[in-house]
């Protein structure tokens, strides 16, 4: 790409319209400009310009973009705008976007952001802020229609020609009823009210005994109630049985393709939050090397054993080719079985306790696939060094290493969990070590029992 | 466990109660099962027993489970039964789900099974079935309202009171309304309607020139889009601006997720599909020995440049701990970079053509990690041996091969995606093969060279 091309980029230009304190020419700018381009244009300015971009452009508008560009990159911005501003634009986004944003902003400035915010949603905020992410609780939104049982469909009428403007983008799919305690009792389907008398009471109108999900139901029930029910919406109460919000389907899906996506980075070694590679080269550098470190002291760990069976081999060197191979392919093999018990366990097809069930299924496979390999792999050996004892020891080893890659990564992510840690985290680095380390020992102290015997 | 715990389990008396041929108790049995449950028994039942299942119960309450369980064997199960049976199932569906079901049914018998289907469901479902998954026309649905320009308020209200049943599920946030030909020209918010007379043509109620996608928009797009608009639902049109279906958040977001689901097994050499350990151990073999069989390949030519540096790895035996830790290291190192460029990618940050901007942004990292992990290794291989000189060049293999295998993790898979390849089945294989060789090449080579000149 020569330098004119580079200059007439558009985030080049988006950079240099920054500079100015031309508001109008930017907004006209990213208006133009396809939502796929103003991701990757904002996304792009250094951090210190994407505060002065957001704090130039109309609440409304900073909004939309701040919903375009990576959240890491939206909350470093929110963050660092003054609280007033900041407010102004978390005003214009639904509550539970904004209650998203600001678990990743500091605490302090996050309350001072609060602070400037209109009181009652300031509150909303601080309310969706409580439930952890991957609860019934915080995957919910509270913009949603509640009724009294008492009211009318006329009342229902007049409160929305009064505020159409403020809940112009509910979901109006339903309206829920409650009592007065606020305890749901009914849903509503808001076309029936097309047809229904002013006079009607919402009592005789509602569905009774609706479909609910409790604050604190796991992302996969809530996952499963979804599936089971064709709802676009769903009310959430609280242990008394009082409507706290509702989730609709899509907030569903977004919960479990960033689970997905974070789980996913995470056996990549990509630790710690998302990376982009617009952040700043000491902070990609510290965080990956933060992984690597950790890698690395177990990689010595496993190679050690090699250490031991320095006489071995020296008397068979070929040996020394083999090692990274049944180092590799029981990685490969394990990392199968462990994306395998990932899925399972991520559909709740697989409890975290049936961790025999898991190693039993694998074990057929593991020797199945063991012994192909094996025989592979002693082929290999045996017509490269004309030595059908060489051969016999390299697929022996690969064999039962193969046996014990699908073990441990059948299993690994199923303690894992049961352990409250992080499979997605540690199954790898677990998977590596025990079976490098098994592997090493199996084909080098083999060999070594050979041929002392020889 | 033992065997009576075996034998009360959910899925063992689901799995007698299948073998009767007792409807109702299946049926009264399932509704107890909260949803989780449902899928965990039904996804453990034999295939012919899932199908015998299928057969007995109401359409719609199949329906619902074929939702509930891996769309993998809820296809099986659906093209395994009587195609009016299935059609009967499949007409309970939404289209859009129909579709989907369908498209892992093999030809013939999706054939046969719309055949069987009203005609209208089944023309629609064919509409829906032409579409690649990933583009607009894809992830549409066929529910939802339209009018022509030329109707009142009061034409559709009473056309929804008239279809109230066959509509219920139907998004109903909006309406769209089109000319005569069914070219989009408005989008109605149903609630107007609730205050509007009835003599008002939709023409002077309805927002004009409303957003819209193409029906081949391709996936980045679709998500970018609604990104930007806190939408519901976006119409789709045709290229001649013809209304062809609407599609919902919710679908974009299960897409998504869907993508990262398959990209996370793909990278972890689950190819070829889902496997699930329900699955006929064999077939579960066969699928991941087909991916092990190509790695032990590429694994015995990176290994064979071992095989030439068998001098110098006899006079330096410690060598051979290190190989297996320079191979492992590298793969950690590059595995990060291809994860940095696969979500770069998925979120549209960087444009496939960009590879060499992100060259230069992995030198950095690589740089400062290759030193960082080269000082780290050159001092436990100094401390073992007492010979700096071991350290030095194992140190720098390390180094180098960092840079090697961050270079290559990060820009493989833009180049794979540049030329229409699978970055999430390609980059791991390739990275891997790469700087194996070129690890092993390094350190052997400067081992040798530093040895004849001393």
């Amino acid at each position: 790409m020569n330098r004119a091309a580079l200059e007439s980029a558009p985030w080049i230009e988006l950079q240099r319209l920054v500079k100015t304190v031309d508001n109008e020419r930017v907004t006209r700018f990213l208006e133009e400009l396809s939502p796929l381009e103003v991701a990757r244009c904002v996304s792009r300015l250094g951090d210190a310009d994407r505060v002065r971009l957001f704090s130039m452009l109309e609440p409304d508008h900073a909004a939309t973009v701040a919903e375009q560009i990576p959240d890491v990159q939206a909350a470093n911005a929110i963050g660092n705008l003054e609280p007033g501003v900041a407010a102004a634009i978390l005003e214009e986004m639904p509550t539970a976007d904004r209650a998203d944003l600001l678990g990743d902003v500091e605490e302090p400035i996050a309350e001072a952001i609060l602070g400037e915010m209109d009181s009652r949603q300031a509150e909303a905020t601080r309310t969706l802020r409580e439930y952890p992410g991957d609860v019934a609780g915080g995957l919910m939104t509270l913009e949603y229609l509640a009724y009294p049982e008492t009211n009318t469909v006329g009342d229902v009428l007049s409160d929305l020609r009064k505020h159409a403007q403020a809940r112009r983008d509910y979901v109006v799919q339903y309206a829920f009823v409650t009592t007065d305690r606020g305890r749901l009792v009914g849903v509503l389907r808001l076309r029936d009210l097309l047809f229904a008398r002013m006079s009607t009471p919402l009592r005789s109108l509602m569905i009774e005994a609706p479909l609910s999900l409790y604050e604190l139901a796991p992302l996969d029930e809530v996952r499963a109630c979804f599936d089971s029910h064709n709802l676009h919406g769903v009310p959430v109460v609280n242990s008394t049985g009082r409507l706290v919000g509702m989730i609709r389907r899509a907030a569903v899906s977004e919960a479990l393709a960033e689970r997905g996506q974070a789980a996913f980075l995470k056996t990549q070694g990509i630790v710690g939050g998302e990376e982009l590679r617009t952040m700043p080269v000491f902070q990609r550098s510290r965080r990956r090397l933060a992984w690597l470190s950790v890698n690395i002291l177990l990689n010595i760990l496993a190679a050690s054993v090699i250490a031991f069976y320095q006489d071995i081999l020296t008397a068979v060197i070929a040996l020394a080719v083999f090692l990274p191979i049944i180092s590799d392919m029981s990685g490969c093999s394990g990392n199968q079985a462990v994306a395998v018990s990932m899925r399972e366990l991520s559909l709740g097809l697989v409890r975290p306790s049936e961790v025999g069930r898991v190693w039993l299924k694998e074990l057929a496979v593991g020797w199945i696939n063991g012994v192909a390999l094996g025989v592979l792999i002693a082929t290999v050996a045996w017509l490269w060094q004309g030595t059908p004892l060489l051969g016999m020891v390299v697929g022996s080893a690969m064999m039962l290493n193969t046996v014990v890659a699908v073990s441990i990564g059948g299993t690994v992510p199923l303690l894992l969990r049961r352990w409250g840690l992080d499979p997605a985290l540690a199954s790898g680095p677990i998977l590596t070590t025990v079976t490098d380390m098994c592997g090493f020992f199996l084909l080098l102290s083999m060999a070594a029992a050979l041929l002392s015997t020889s």
